[in-house]
This record gives C-alpha cells, structure tokens and sequence, in this order.
C-alpha cells in the first residue's frame, strides 16, 4: 500500500462527506451485496436467475436494487435478450471490472483470515 | 489482480454463503461506515469524539454498533484510558491494518471515479 486514507480524502475536495457523489457510489459498493454482486459478475456475464442462485441468500427484491443501483453508478451493464422468454444479462462495465479488481485483495483477505476461528 | 472471484470463493468451503465466519466479516466490514471507521482509524488512534466529528454525518448508535462489530472481528482495539473525564481510545489492531491496506485501492478508485460526474 503507497497511498494513505487521508491522502484519498484530500484528493478531492468533501471526498465521502455526507451527499458527495464518492459518498453515494461507497453506499453502493460497500454492502454486503454491491460486493458479491460485483464479485460474481467479475466472473463473466450472468442472467437474473444465476445471480438469484450464485448470491447465497439475497431476496428478488434486494437483488433488483442491488443492480439497480450498481447500473445507475455505470458499474453494471444491464441487456434485455430477444428471447423467449425473455431474459435480461447482466454484465461489468469498464469501470465495474475496474472497481471489483480492486476489491479482490479485499475479499482475499476476509477469505483466508475469518474462516477457522473468529478473528 | 492476480486472484479471480471463483478462486476466492474456491479457497474455503461455504466462502461467503450466508451464516459462514466469512460472510459475518464482510456484513461488518463491507458499509459505508464500516470503510470509513477502519479507515479513519488507519489515519492512528481516535477517541470517541474524533471518530464522531471525522465520519461526516454518523450517529452515536451507528457509531458504537460499528465499532462494537468492528472490536469482536478482532479489527479494532478498545482502550479505556485512566482520564477524568474518562475517555476511551480507538486503534486498529495489526489484522486491522492488514484490512484496510486492501480497502485502500478500493477508497482510491472511487475517490478518483465519481467525484465530478455520476459515473
């Protein structure tokens, strides 16, 4: 790690102040479920019904706020099929693969240090 | 980014699913105030008080259930100091750091990415 918590908050001016936009986007990112989201959609394109399967535990309905949310901040590309049924994609933008590559040392972490024993 | 999703999840049997010791972390470790307690506190030691006037719109419940989860993960030390007034002391422990080292990357994309336009 080269760079500090207080040099990311003096790179730009109320930088995860209340109602900032960085603020807004943490909001999003930062759960649980932004998280697994974004980690599961690292691993390739994924229909709704596969992220209802593959995100262990998550309700339809937070599910579509989830993407709702991570689509709205540019991170997730959402792309209806002409099937039928008819079926939507879900896919990283630029920007998403860019943001959960730098969360998986994050979630390496958590991987390897909480799983025996409480920490 | 060496280490794919799948092989985070892949590293430990049940990694993430809903009730593992990994999911418990990532619930306490992945909010917005969460992020912004571990860090805050990699800046040094705060009190109370600091911690209260440094995260930008936390109330004291959020606060103290924050620290709380954040102190039995093992991530963050509690010390009460012999003051009158008495004060308590907040500090990241070493697997703390260790944590919010690799939040930091994470901190500094968003800080970078959604400050002037929504994404």
């Amino acid at each position: 790690m080269n760079v500090s918590f207080a040099e990311i908050q003096g790179s730009s001016s109320g930088c995860f102040a209340k109602g900032s936009p960085t603020r807004l986007v943490l909001d999003h990112v930062s759960s649980t479920w932004g998280v697994l989201v974004l980690g599961t959609l690292s691993e390739g394109t994924r229909r709704w019904g596969e992220l209802r399967r593959d995100l262990d535990g998550i309700s339809e309905k937070m599910l579509a706020s989830t993407l709702r949310a991570l689509a709205t901040d540019g991170l997730v590309h959402r792309e209806p099929l002409a099937s039928v049924p008819p079926h939507v994609e879900y896919s990283l933008t630029p920007r998403g693969r860019e943001l959960a590559e730098r969360m998986m040392p994050f979630l390496e972490w958590i991987a390897t240090n909480s799983d025996d024993e409480p920490l």
